[in-house]
């Protein structure tokens, strides 16, 4: 199977998979989700997904028809059915199933996965980046299926010719349509403190943890558009992707004056990836 | 029939119906709604409500796979198959299907109707508010399916004793959980303008048009929650409920203080739904 779609214990090809009318996700977006990436049978990073996961759900106050352990247990069974490759490993929860009626409904949560081929992008390719209003809500934290400015942040990216759009609210940025962003200066990886106007990115949390390996200092606080234009690099990051860098803004050029300190901060997030995964990207062996 | 459920031509009982995993709507909410109540067989305000509908779906630019006329008649057709009674008629369409990627697909929208009994509110009955700050999105003007700040509201309210939550951004009162809040001070009918930070219910339109028709002067401005507290009336007012006033809000005794204008404003969007349906709602006949 190329790609698999599994609800409350049903699973199939994920073209042809249903889903009652009913469920809560199909009328409110009320939900909350995780992804991450897999290759050669491992689902990168999956416990950290998972406690995000729970952690997303419990801010909403939904309560997952699982536990932790036997979550992963069922996503790594139905990773397990799929062909061998990249993939993208995604699952949501959503607050149970009935007619339509905002408060919350007696029974069950429901439990979605999506499992789909995915091509790991090139780390050490450039993309090119749009800005745009932060006009979203203040429960950013909360990775839900409330995604409608992200949906069109990415289309505008999209037609401009970019491959991400950098949410700003006035002045000061905050992340990304679908990654979080981030600037080195003088040697210092700055990015967004995790309020509630950001996703605490796992992707995030490893450039981090991998500065702090690389003795890189590290300054969690809010950064201007200014900055970011002056930026010595300009990287976006998210669990698919790791840690891109960007060569352009609106159009002018960005970036490219730390190199090696890019370099460096890259080949160590892929270098986790390749060792907890044994597996290389398809680009990384062209 | 009691209750139906329609998916792009397909259609049956609403609670065994079910739509594809891949539907935007379900882990994107990307699309928008609109709703009335019918009674008689006859759908209250259905013109405008495809106006609004239509209205929506351009701003988040999703093309409706139907003309106006052609929708309206699908969801006449619907409304037709369930049995006489009290209904709330609910319609959303959906930005296609596919395999989730945030950039608009090339595929033709979803439409989807849910039918079901409902009881319309007693008009003259008080009803009771809690407050809330108001973190939502700013397209409150969109009538999008991204409502869990909604959902929360709601719940909010429900565990209080309350029937509806009052948002507001700093002192600012916007509008409620699942319908706009008015207030009358001194003879006059105040009520939030019609910007991107309320939606433009068709209620509240009917109560401006019925103010207007007996003499009633509107001021369409902002209000603040102090206002809010020592109004002389506080009218919350939704396409299921036409307008209801409250009586307390966070507890504390609230209007009461121009119960012959509030009647005169009721008794005037009562008749016009009774003139439009040739149907009393069933508490009025009690």
């Amino acid at each position: 199977m190329d790609a698999l779609g599994y609800y409350n214990g049903k699973w199939g090809p994920l073209d042809e998979m249903t889903v009652p009318m009913n469920d809560r996700g199909c009328y409110f977006g009320d939900g909350v989700y995780d992804a991450t990436c897999a290759a050669n049978g491992v689902i990168f990073a999956l416990d950290e997904h998972i406690e995000r996961f729970f952690n997303s759900a419990k801010l909403l106050e939904i309560e997952i028809s699982s536990t932790k352990e036997e979550l992963k247990k069922i996503i790594n069974e139905m990773h397990s059915k799929v062909d061998k490759g990249e993939y993208l490993v995604y699952w949501q929860t959503t607050r149970g199933t009935g007619r339509r009626n905002h408060v919350f409904p007696p029974g069950p949560s429901n439990l979605w996965i999506m499992i789909k081929p995915y091509l790991i992008d090139n780390l050490y390719e450039k993309i090119k980046l749009i800005t745009m209003e932060d006009t979203r809500f203040f429960h950013c934290n909360v990775k839900t299926l409330n995604l409608i400015p992200n949906v069109i942040a990415s289309q505008r990216a999209l037609e401009a010719g970019c491959q991400e759009t950098v949410f700003h609210r006035g002045e000061t940025v905050t992340e990304c349509a679908h990654s979080n962003v981030h600037i080195i200066k003088n040697g210092r990886f700055i990015t967004h403190p995790a309020d509630n106007l950001i996703l605490r990115g796992i992707a995030r949390g490893h450039l981090l943890q991998a500065c702090d390996r690389l003795n890189i200092p590290v300054d969690e606080r809010e950064f201007t558009l200014s900055e970011l234009f002056d930026a010595d690099e300009v990287i976006v990051s998210s669990s698919g992707t790791f840690g891109l860098s960007a060569d352009t803004i609106d159009g002018k050029n960005v970036g490219g004056k730390a190199q090696k300190l890019l370099k460096k901060i890259q080949d160590e997030v892929l270098r986790e990836f390749i060792e907890a995964t044994g597996h290389a990207p398809a680009w990384s062996r062209a």
